[in-house]
Formats: C-alpha cells, sequence, structure tokens
C-alpha cells in the first residue's frame, strides 16, 4: 500500500457527500442508516430524497437528484431497508435519474446493485458507479504483522450488536472535540457509509482477515489516532474468526471493552452464557499482545438504554469501582464518558 | 443440513476413484499432490497419466482417459503443479479427451480451471464438471455452536505449514488400524483431494468460518472419530482468524499439537517468535472449552525430518518427559507414536 501516511487507499473509500435516499419508507425503524447518517456525518450530507409515499426524514433539506449534484454530491445512498433488504420495484426509477444527475449509487442491502438490470444499464450508459459496501476491495494482502506508526483504539464486546460501533464513534468524535488527530475506521456497512470508506470485515475471506485489518489503519503520525469500529466478540462461537483476525490485523494500543448488562446469553445461542467484562479483559489482552504486547483496557462501555437514569448510573459507578476502571454509556456522556477518555489517552 | 449422520453434504464430496495427471513433470518435486495422493488414497487411483515429456510417475498403471473410466475412474485429479500453479498449454489437449471419456476434472491450482476457454468449452459439451478444490462450497451457515454427536480430534500447530495435515492423517490411518470408525475431515486443497472432499477453509468468508467447520464434521455415531486436519495457528498473526474458527466450529474433545522443533520463528515473519508447545496447549484449551468444555490435549507430534535417528529419538523421549505427555513423530511410527494414538483414544 502506498497511500500517503493515515490515509485509506482509494479502493476503500466512497464518494463524498452523499444525497440520502429515503425510498418510500413509512416506518422511522426501516430508516435507521439513514439516521445514523444524519446524526454522525451531517456535514457531508447535503440533503435526502424520497419517493412517491415516503413519509419519513432524516431531518434534511429535500432535494432532487440535480439540485443535489449542483450543492456537491458525489452520490446517493441507500439509507433505508425493507424486509428482504431488497432493492424496490418503486425505487429504480429514482436511483437511474441520480446517476443520470452525476451520481454514483451506494448500498449496504443484502440484494446487490448489480443484480438489478436497469441499474446496471444505468451505469453502463451514465458511467456511474453501483457500489456495494457488503462488497471487499480487491487485493487484500495477507497480514504481515509489522508494527505500524501512530496509536489505534479497538472497540471490543462481549458479544455482537451491543454498541460497539457507536462507543467508536463517540470517542472519535470526543477525541475530536480534544484537538486531537483521529479517523474512525468502520469496519461494517452502515460505519463504512458514516465514514465514507471502510472495509465489511465479515465479508473477507478468512485467510486475509489480519491483512484487511492491516490495511485498515495504516501508518499514520505519531500523535494520530485510528479508532476501529470492533465486530463480533472473541466469545462468540460464530463470529469469533472476524473478531480474532480484526483484534491481531488492528493491533491496538488500546481497547475498550462494550458490554449490555441486560443480556444474559449471547444473541441467538441460549446454552452460550455471555462472558464477563474481566474475561473479555483478560483473554483480549492475551490475544492482542500476539501484534501489539503494550496492549491495555482504556475502559467499558455500558449499553444502559434499557434503564432508568437512576439505575444507569448506580450500575455505571458499581462497575467502575468493582473493576477499577472507567466505566461510562458513551450515549449518556457527561463525566463517566470524559473519564472513559481521558483513561483511553492516558 | 439434512446429511445422513456421519456423511458429508453431497456438495462437500469429490467423485471418485481418480485418474492422476502428471502433466509433462520431469521433477519429483512438482508432483507433491500425486505423490500425497499415491500414499494415502491408493485404494481411491485406478491408474495415472502424463503427456509427452513426463518422466515422473507415482508407481500406478498408466492409462488412457477411456482405460481409466472403463476400470471405474470417476474423475481426473491434476496432480502436479509448475511455476507460478498455472494450467499449462500441453495438458489442455489431454484434459479435454479426459471430459470426453466421461470423467470431471479437479484442480487445486492458483489458475481456475473455470478461466481456460477449451476446458469450459469441453464442459458445455460433454456436462463433466470442472471442479476447483480451491472453492469453498456454495450455502455455508453461520455457525451455531450445538454440541453435535460422535467424538472429534483436531491437530493445531505452533505455526503453519509444520506437518498438521500428516498427522491427521496418519493418527486416521492408525485409528482405522485399531477398527475405529473414523474419518479424516480436510480443510485444504491437498488433503480435500485425498479425503475426496472437505472445505477450504483459508477461502471461507470469515463470517462463515465456524459455520463450515460445523459442516465438515457433522453428527455422528457416538463411538465415531473425526480427525480434522488443522490450519495455520492461533499465534501466527496473519492466520489465527482461520485456527480460531475452525477450533470453536470443530469443537474437538481432544487435539494434538503439531510443532517442527528446527522452527524458531514465524514463518516468513522474523519478528514473531514461534510459541511454545505449552502456550499452545494453553491457549488452544482456552480458546476451544468455550465449545467443547471438556477439550484436552491428547499428545505432540514432531516433526523431526531435519534430524537423524538418535536425535530425533532424543528429543523425543526429553519432550516426552518435560511434559508429561505422549510425544512421537508420526513418521518415524514406533511404540512413541502407538502411545500417541492410545492417549487420543483414553
Amino acid at each position: 500500500m502506498n497511500a500517503p501516511i493515515g490515509r485509506l487507499a482509494d479502493s476503500l473509500t466512497l464518494p463524498q457527500p452523499y444525497l440520502l435516499f429515503l425510498g418510500d419508507t413509512t416506518e422511522a425503524g426501516y430508516a435507521k442508516t439513514a439516521f445514523g447518517l444524519a446524526d454522525w456525518a451531517a456535514d457531508r450530507c447535503v440533503g435526502e430524497l424520497g419517493v412517491a409515499g415516503c413519509t419519513v426524514s432524516a431531518g434534511l433539506p429535500r432535494l432532487s437528484p440535480a439540485e443535489a449534484r449542483a450543492a456537491g454530491a458525489r452520490s446517493l445512498v441507500i439509507g433505508v431497508a425493507n424486509q428482504g433488504g431488497v432493492i424496490s420495484e418503486s425505487w429504480v426509477a429514482a436511483l437511474v435519474e441520480a446517476m443520470e444527475a452525476g451520481l454514483d449509487i451506494i448500498s449496504g442491502l443484502h440484494t446487490r446493485l448489480t443484480s438489478v438490470p436497469a441499474l446496471v444499464e444505468a451505469s453502463r450508459h451514465t458511467g456511474q458507479r453501483l457500489i456495494d459496501v457488503r462488497t471487499p476491495p480487491p487485493s487484500i494482502p495477507i497480514g504481515n504483522g509489522r508494527k505500524r506508526s501512530g496509536k489505534r483504539l479497538l472497540t471490543v464486546g462481549t458479544d455482537c450488536a451491543l454498541g460497539k460501533k457507536y462507543t467508536a464513534l463517540a470517542l472519535h468524535r470526543a477525541f475530536v472535540a480534544r484537538g486531537i488527530d483521529a479517523d474512525f475506521r468502520a469496519t461494517g456497512q452502515t460505519g463504512i457509509m458514516i465514514a465514507g470508506g471502510g472495509i465489511p470485515m465479515d465479508a473477507v475471506v478468512s485467510d486475509f482477515e489480519a491483512g484487511a485489518a492491516e490495511i485498515l489503519s495504516p501508518d499514520a503520525p505519531d500523535d494520530h489516532w485510528d479508532l476501529i469500529e470492533g465486530q463480533g466478540s472473541i466469545f462468540n462461537p460464530a463470529y469469533a474468526a472476524v473478531s480474532l483476525g480484526l483484534l491481531h490485523g488492528s493491533q491496538p494500543d488500546v481497547f475498550v471493552v462494550c458490554h449490555d448488562p441486560s443480556r444474559r446469553v449471547i444473541l441467538g445461542m441460549e446454552s452460550f452464557a455471555l462472558p464477563s467484562i474481566e474475561e473479555v479483559i483478560d483473554l483480549t489482552i492475551r490475544l492482542g499482545s500476539r501484534t501489539n504486547p503494550a496492549i491495555r483496557c482504556g475502559g467499558v462501555s455500558l449499553n444502559t438504554s434499557s434503564m432508568g437514569v437512576g439505575e444507569a448510573e448506580a450500575l455505571i459507578g458499581a462497575e467502575r469501582r468493582r473493576l477499577g476502571l472507567p466505566v461510562a454509556d458513551p450515549i449518556r456522556g457527561g463525566a463517566a464518558f470524559d473519564a472513559l477518555v481521558e483513561n483511553c489517552l492516558a
């Protein structure tokens, strides 16, 4: 990789800014990607576009594809999903119009953009790209284990789907607010759209998993931080391969353990108890020290979304005292989160 | 998977018996796959075939494709490689003739069979298949962690390329010789050709790695053993994702640590010391107990090919005393290997 220091290779980056596409969506629950982009990448979203029947909004100006292009947009992002993750018939005309206006199309849906003949044909005659963020970039190298310059933080978890992306984004925002040169490095489809680039780590062939993590956080200046979105859990019987390849290749200096205190078993696997936070700390240090002997735990991110304020604050305090580490819920922020940020940077 | 108990799904099996193809090879070193098949799957090889210039032999009868078909062969296996792993121009006519005689073609070369237009055309008009054993089967499920019936042994290693396949094959042969119902489960291309099926674990998308290992060793009778070929090492900074997914999905009852005492660093990575055998035992038990709490180490397989007999025997004895476990070189066999086999079965 000959990318400039700290910068990702072009094959890992998406064309920005975006026009957010909301389709014909009527349920906010189906527009999570759009809301995530509006929350975390508002400065790179020029507007939103729906088709007939759409009743949701991400709070951005409504623009036609041509208006969005004139405002600087380089791509249309499909910010909604429907059941089955398919590309609805009723969306196709708007997507073709966007390509004709000069926008690439970006999708994280299960259905590939290239499986829709009308989009392939429009891509051919307009020259605009169809970008599926579930598809890893070509030519990922085998990992080499070489120590890279710059600093790295990885979010890890007691399980999947409990706040690793959100925690990395919140830490990135806090680092930047403190004047630190930092990048959020995305490893899943929503994160990739927010970051404007990244690698869908769960879609990488296993032989190349660590190598993919290596190119995702390239050499950088000594005081630069990469905040890397974790995936799965080394204790998850289905996904631990993804998590270990990402841990080895990321060679983090600091990791933050993400945990949902309401969860008792691994998601969808009743017979597997959730590991304790201490077990995750211990095993992450043991495995991570293979590629970074200086790895340490920066603290714990608790997802207390199922609790009231009082209960959450009591638990955060109790866990901090029990573990002897900063503990915070990034969504609640406050002094606890500041302490977590400071300890990661210490 | 609804495969009969202990049997692999049809999508994971190769058509046997084989006709071994030796191409125009003049160097024995390029015919390792053919020699491996002649060593380990002679009962499923009806003969061998070379083209003009070929001077090597696997010691099997020379047969034309038609003669091989008449003798029961169902496929031709490319048992040789050349520099670059390409399919030589001079081989194509023989491969087409084999398809016209009713044989499928099996290859483990880097170059895909389907990249050679003449072979694709012959496949179309004969209906015979072009099978690349580097390509994983379709429709691998996500792992579920469910405990399966039957017993499993996995070979693991202090590194890659030091005898995990050979050890699993030798243990399988010894188990069968003792009257035990056992299958060798292959995870790499040469092993897959020997076994007549399997999954190239390093080519599986990482999200499906554990799930692939699960379907590779399906439910089986309680006294049945699967001897599973290991891949990589959980200490290898490039390949640990493959190794951990295979360990979790295999849920082995017993593992055997494979080690080359002449190796000091990870292959191709000067800055990474080889882990000790004890470290591999300890970490394998810790990680493997996630899906099989009863996991134990059956012993150690030493690759002493670089040593004389006296030196090898002295080292095997010293390691046995030091570790308190059976230690053997399966290639040397003898009482030490018998003790290893007995302890795996204990």
